[in-house]
Parts: structure tokens; sequence; C-alpha cells
């Protein structure tokens, strides 16, 4: 992990660098992923260089606050607190989203946050010539478990190559506080969520079986019979027939998060402009 | 131009039934570009599966707003108003972007409704089961001239392969409403902003330079001595050296728009999730 440490560092200093920025941004949840993002953006740039938005929303819980509030004093950090709250109920007024909500319309709420959270973190880099850093690890973005255009979006994400039982180890190496490394993870986008109740499976089954999927070339099957044949393997090397069935197929079904928009591309030149 | 109807209507129907998709929605501005694309859109999936969000802030003219109004009209599309100056008002309250602001201000504001916008749009989408159609067109595209992860943000582009100077012939052909087609192109995120004015040159130009551009293999130039050469080279064909420099240097500091985020690939597997 000392080895992870040091290349990332080294990658986020020449990335900076070769865009021409000093400063870093992110938004600070209270869960392990920023909080490695962060140490790490703090390694790279500085803890003068870093700046840590805390953007709770209506159903954010305290705990997690605080535990963001206190990293960043730990890691010696500006911080600035935007409530969402404000925004919410103008967007509930907007949207009929008021009242009690069912689970489909939590999580359009939750997915408006993460999008304004997205908005405010860009604002303030405009306004700071900084960079956003993105904090989802290579589980949630294989399983495209986040928000497109919101906690997906950053200008430079140092964590997405490493799998979340990964980023516990990394927390570790980090010296990170011990009560963020045991917290249950949850995207926090409405109350008392959690990962692995959402997904179905402990990272520690949902990791191994990203590993074996991707080996299988998984991420770049088009086709059915192609999709098939990984799955059977999948089934072969000792995976639940339904644990393959709902991981696979959420992440082809989520493979839209991990490109960019498709555009019609037409090929036959009718009137290109003058040259 | 009928032949680029016909291909992008089939185009567009066969990605909606891949993605398994009705329903289509798209932010209407009054602007050219998102007219083109209400009409594709009609075309491939009838007026009664497109729906136009109208998404008017503090700053934008009434003109362009009756305008996208009339055409929702026009097209028999069902329209949806939502105004945004009560977030725009919340923002400001939290970012100090209050009272008469300066151009880098100005400028933050309509980011931040641009993504407010996507936010919108991706919320309609979710709730009533639709992809996000994209507006942006191909100049628009090369030179970085939009919001990241807000109006480049979308789900299928059906324009983005056609310059502006393309796109107005494109809406005569769809027999969009002259005084759409004579308007003066602006992005709308301040008040009597124009493209034009903004870019330093008409799109006439821009777009025979980017024609050149493209064809010099511009975009996929990374090092400063290749990226030199075809600026000596745009010279030699006819193009101003204070146009090659401007143009130039925007599609190159904006390519970040372009692509998906930086992510740090480590590239030695150190603790590998249990198999």
């Amino acid at each position: 992990m000392k080895d992870f440490v040091d290349s990332c560092v080294f990658f986020l200093r020449e990335e900076f660098k070769q865009r021409g920025f000093k400063k870093g941004v992110l938004g600070l949840s209270g869960g392990i992923d920023s909080a490695v993002v962060a140490a790490l953006g703090v390694l790279a740039l500085g803890s003068e260089n870093l700046k840590v938005l805390l953007m709770p929303s209506k159903s954010s819980s305290s705990i997690h606050f605080d535990d963001a509030l206190n990293l960043a004093q730990n890691l010696h950090l500006t911080s600035q607190v935007v409530n969402l709250e404000g925004f919410q109920s103008h967007f509930a007024a907007q949207t009929g989203l008021e009242g009690s909500l069912d689970d489909r319309q939590k999580l359009r709420m939750g997915n408006f946050c993460a999008r304004l959270r997205m908005a405010l973190l860009y604002d303030y880099a405009s306004a700071e010539n900084a960079l956003v850093l993105g904090t989802s690890n290579k589980s949630e973005l294989m399983l495209g478990y986040g928000t497109i255009f919101g906690d997906l979006a950053c200008a430079i994400n140092p964590i997405g190559s490493l799998y979340k039982t990964q980023i516990f180890t990394l927390a570790k190496t980090l010296n990170l506080p011990q009560n963020l490394i045991d917290k249950k993870p949850s995207a926090d986008l409405f109350a008392n969520q959690s990962d692995e109740y959402d997904l179905g499976y402990s990272y520690e089954d949902i990791d191994a079986f990203l590993v074996c999927f991707e080996n299988l070339g998984g991420l770049k099957a088009r086709q059915k019979d192609e999709r098939d044949c990984i799955q059977r393997t999948l089934e072969s090397r000792g995976f639940a027939h339904q644990m393959t069935n709902s991981l696979c197929k959420r992440i082809w079904a989520n493979a839209f998060k991990r490109t960019m928009p498709s555009v019609f591309a037409f090929s036959r030149p009718f009137c290109t402009p003058h040259q």
C-alpha cells in the first residue's frame, strides 16, 4: 500500500502540473472514500492547497457530518459547509417530491443532491482555480453504483482503480481514524441507506466477483452470447447463480455511466462548411 | 440533409430500442440547436413520447422563452416550465454571488444554471423512464464551448456530428420557424451573451477552421511539437495567426470536456481482493 500511496501522490502532482493547477477541492461526506482522497490530496498538494466542502442534505446523518468535520480538522484542511436543505425544499416544491417519499422518490431526491454537490464543487473550482477530485472506488465504478454527472463527475479520481475492500487497507496505511474504517459503507442518499443492503452482498463477496468478472473480459462484452458465456464461467468458478445474475445485470445496465454520451455520427459528409 | 434526417431518426430509434426506452426529454432554450433536436425527436419517437422542459433563469431573455413555448406548441409537445430563479437566489446567498456581478461571476452563475438544468432533466428522466437528449453541436463540442456536466451532459446527442453552420441548413430542412433560424446564436448563460462575440469569430469562419483542424489530426495531438506543427500548417492554409492561436488554445485547453475523468491506474496489483 505504501507503493500505491507514493505512485498516487506522484500521479496527482504530475496531473496538476500538466493542467496548470495548484489547488484541489473535494466533497467530504464522512465516509471512508472521500477521507482517503482527502488524505492523498494533502500528501500531494499540501493542506493549504486542498479545500473540502461539506454538503449535508436533509436526510444526511449528523454522525457522518461530525466525522467529516473532525477529519478536516485532523488534516488541517479549510472546510466550508453548504447546507442543501434550501435547494431541496425548492426542488421538492417544483417536482412534487414533498411529504413522505417512497423508495424511488427518495432515490430521485438523493440523485438531485449528488448533482447539486457536483455543481457546488465545480463552482468552487471555477472561483478558486482548483480541480475537483473524485471519490468513487473501483467497485462503485464497475457496478455503476453512483450518480452519473453527480458523485461520478470529477476532474481526477485518485482511487478509481482500488476495490472497496482495498480502500479499507489504504485507510489504515494513511492512519485514518478507526471509526471511519469501522463504519458501515453508505451512499447516504437517504436515511439509513446501506451499500451492502442495496447491492445485496458484502463488499468482500462483491470484490472477489468483480476481479473474476474483469479478468474474464466482462466489461468489454457487448453481445448476448458473449455475456451468457461469461455468466456461465462465473458460476462454474463458484459464484452463485443469483449473485452472478444480479451483479452482471447491474454492471451491464450501468455501462452508460462509464462512457461519454452516444453521439450520432453521420458518415457521409453532405455539406462541408466552407474551406 | 434529407439523408441526415433519415439516418438520424433510424439511429435514435435503434438506440432507444437497445436501451429499452420509449420516451425522451430535452431542455428547450429557444435556440436553434434544441429546436432541431426536438424536431428530430418528434420524428423518431412521436410527439407523445417526447417531453420538453423550459428552464429560464433570472437573466434569460423572454424572447427565447416565448420562442421555445411556441415551438413546443407547433410540434405538439407537452412542455413543463421550471423557473430557476428560486434556486439561483439560494445559490447566490450561499456563494456571495449577489448584487451586480462581474463577467467571471456571471459565468459562474450561468454554469450553475446549466448544471441545474441537467439535474432537472435527469430527474424527469428518472421519474418517467425517459432518456435525456443532448443538444450540443460539433462546433461547440470541439471548442469545448459548453458547461461540463451541464449542457454537455446527456444520454444521446443526435446533432454532435454537425457543425453549427450545418445546423442552420438542417433547421430549414426540418421547416423550423424562420425567426429561430435568423436569431443570433447565444449560450444565454447571461443577458445579451453572443457566441460569436465570446469566441471572437463568426461561425462561418470558425467551422471552416474546425474542418481543417480536424483533418490535420488536431484533436488527437498531445505533444507540443505536434501541436506547433498543426498551428503552422493552419496558418499556411490561410487562417490568421491570431485566430489560429485563439481557437487552438481553446480546443486543447478544453480537451478535458471531451473525455471521461482521469483515473489513477495503479499498475502493480498489491493486494487483490480474495478470490
